[in-house]
């Protein structure tokens, strides 16, 4: 940080505020999902709080594979931390999957009156979260920074999908 | 801070007070709107939800330029400092006006019994935000102090503003 | 920490222990006496609403004089650290009062049913506050350590005394 | 950190995962146990708070002993820190007897209608915990990495014991 003026600094440092919007706005969706699951659910288990411990443990990580991309992504780290990135992401969204299967089988804990067809709504939006996210990683192997594209579009989509499906 | 008694330090470091209690007045004042907003609101959707995480996005960014300001104030940083606090204020105003007209056009999400007189005394008061803070920004071209004791004016006025009003 | 066997450095540190417990347990007692206040309240308005901002911002301050003290105890910066420390521990004192006058006077913002008896007693315990952490902070000037041991000492005591008082 | 790629020095760094998935889920049997026991509460008092804010305290320990056992766990500093991480999940253990014996004595705070079998299940399930920990903390002496080892597999072990018993 020494020896460069701070206008210079605040302006090479872009990456940072890229990779600091890209995890809000993913967080921010895991949020609201979270939200929309527990939404669904009348009542819980100790193995369901357990399994949002975990699912809590895997979010909270999100911050130190930002910081890795916001910090490498110009240099020779970059495969790597958008490998750690992805991986990250990968498993918030196999938890996701986790929890919302365990909740939803056979109605396990589920309202009465949940809606069968949101419900199926929920299960198909969710599985393909996954395979979206391990995409995105091994576009790393090739590009880099192409996968720090997709990182940041993937919830941009999620959230004008579901937002314009909403509405309808 | 090596070589130098701690008093003499704690004296020194006086800027950092000073933006610590702007930044959180300044962010008291949002917490207080932000509640009013929610106040008036009887539903969400999920856009709504996502403009929160936006929102919050750049609340939670304050903390960056807030020392920034504290680091700078007396240096040749100053400038770009205050440009980048001001700009942090000026997009919270911002996104309080998105937040608030989302939510009012049309009623699309207040309460039914939710006052005219109310919500338009909301609106009055949200407007000049955005303008507000960038006159101050603009100040820190000619003057980074004073933007910067613009920056501290700005939330105690609207403190002082919209209690007196309270009261009538 | 270089060139120092792990379990001797975690021996070293013993004042950052004791501090850690004595500024928890003060934000403790702070956390159950706010909790009282509100307790008596029925309602609030934005001036209330801002008051506790301000005084959140000093609680929040906490970790910033509390460091100051872990780190200089056993230096020469003791005594400009302990005082900062009781600086910080008054203005709470103050705050409380504060918020708990402007919300009691002319029972402005309390229950219908709010017990005499529970918001005299509230208050004959809140106004010593600042003169107990004035006279603490007083006697940094004549030996740093006994006014650290008065810092943990004045809530442990409120504790034991307020504790035994409820038993009655 | 400096001189080595980022890709090895992500592999190098596994401690750090494996210390923090431990303290995670660890911290999140705490917070599961700790419902169950405000579960069964139907009042608190003074005293009862400020036994929270002490258990609160030790838990809030946590990420520091957690540290110094992913940074140390192939040095020689293993012994100190698998000791320190120890001694606060014994604290932890000790602080939820204090709290759960405070409140079910004598029913202090519990609800009318508590079950007995479930009161004497947590009381029965909470007793061997300070032992539990002691004794892993013991192995410490003898082996960093087995002690290390069984702080990993306490939590995990106690989540899939509850979840089986709560199945039945």
């Amino acid at each position: 940080m020494a020896g460069r003026p701070l206008d210079q600094e605040l302006i090479r440092i872009w990456p940072s505020y890229a990779t600091y919007a890209i995890a809000f706005v993913s967080i921010g969706v895991v949020w609201v999902n979270h939200h929309t699951v527990l939404e669904q659910c009348i009542k819980v288990n100790r193995l369901f709080l357990m399994l949002n411990v975990i699912f809590l443990m895997v979010v909270a990580f999100f911050p130190f594979p930002t910081r890795l991309l916001a910090e490498n992504i110009t240099s020779s780290g970059a495969r790597p931390a958008a490998i750690a990135y992805g991986v990250t992401a990968g498993m918030t969204a196999v938890m996701f999957n986790v929890l919302w299967f365990y909740a939803s089988r056979g109605n396990r804990l589920l309202r009465e009156d949940a809606d069968a067809a949101v419900v199926n709504g929920i299960s198909r939006s969710y599985l393909p979260g996954p395979f979206i996210y391990l995409a995105a990683t091994l576009v790393a192997f090739v590009s880099p920074p192409a996968s720090a594209v997709l990182f940041g579009a993937i919830p941009v989509f999620y959230v004008l999908e579901s937002s314009l499906f909403a509405r309808r």
